[in-house]
């Protein structure tokens, strides 16, 4: 049995809030969230970080990336976000199988409480799923999901 | 005159310590580095930010990100690196061109002096410029660069 937490989580052994997956790529909210809606993008296959992943997956993960955070824009409301990932211990990685943050920003204040860095709630977690479920419907979405836009 | 400060750097009007260029990509220290080595990674046309970029430059701009991280690790001896991007002024984008940070890490110190959010000290940059610019003879990086690896 892997070891690794986000390989138990693309098998289904580990829970997870998962958002959406295809054929390389999984994105599911972050444990531990900095902000509502805290998202993580990987790719399934495991590779220690950004450097250890193939270019083409890199390109790949930053794009779902984009898509994801403009889907928290339209879905939750968020007034901005960043997209972060980390290489090593120094710079914050902690799970070493790569994974590209999507940090949504409210100008306003945050549309659900959140305790930064602790435990995802789970009546948050289900809340956020539902609005972002709405983005998967969401043509303009879609294409930056597929790289069209 | 354009008002934008990337473009004007990009047009060689405003000053700037530029590591790299190329047909559609630019890469200079940040003025206020949060580390020693932070970079800036931009395309030279203008783009709002990283959700008004087309996919294929984004995609490039986060590969030469992930190049020059890797660069600071072998030729400014970091252990590590951020990559990220802002998007909206929530996020803490302030610069409203389209530009991706990487932001090394020192396990052990920094082998420079770099007063956080300060402006950069020439003598510094230069040392800085000096290190990176071996980089550029790497067959590591060189690949990198292109998306070979």
């Amino acid at each position: 049995m892997s070891e690794c937490i986000f390989c138990r989580i693309v098998l289904r052994k580990e829970p997870a809030y998962i958002i959406y997956e295809d054929n390389d790529s999984i994105v599911f909210l972050d444990k531990y969230p900095m902000s509502y809606g805290h998202l993580l993008i990987a790719p399934k296959k495991h590779f220690a970080d950004v450097v250890d992943t193939p270019p083409k997956l890199v390109s790949k993960i930053f794009l779902l990336a984009r898509a994801f955070g403009m889907a928290t824009m339209k879905y939750l409301n968020a007034s901005g976000f960043r997209i972060m990932t980390n290489k090593g211990s120094s710079a914050g990685q902690v799970i070493f199988h790569f994974h590209v943050h999507v940090i949504p920003r409210y100008g306003f204040g945050s549309p659900g409480p959140i305790e930064p860095r602790e435990v995802i709630r789970e009546d948050i977690a289900t809340e956020i799923i539902n609005k972002l479920n709405k983005a998967m419907f969401d043509k303009e979405i879609r294409d930056r999901i597929e790289g069209k836009i």
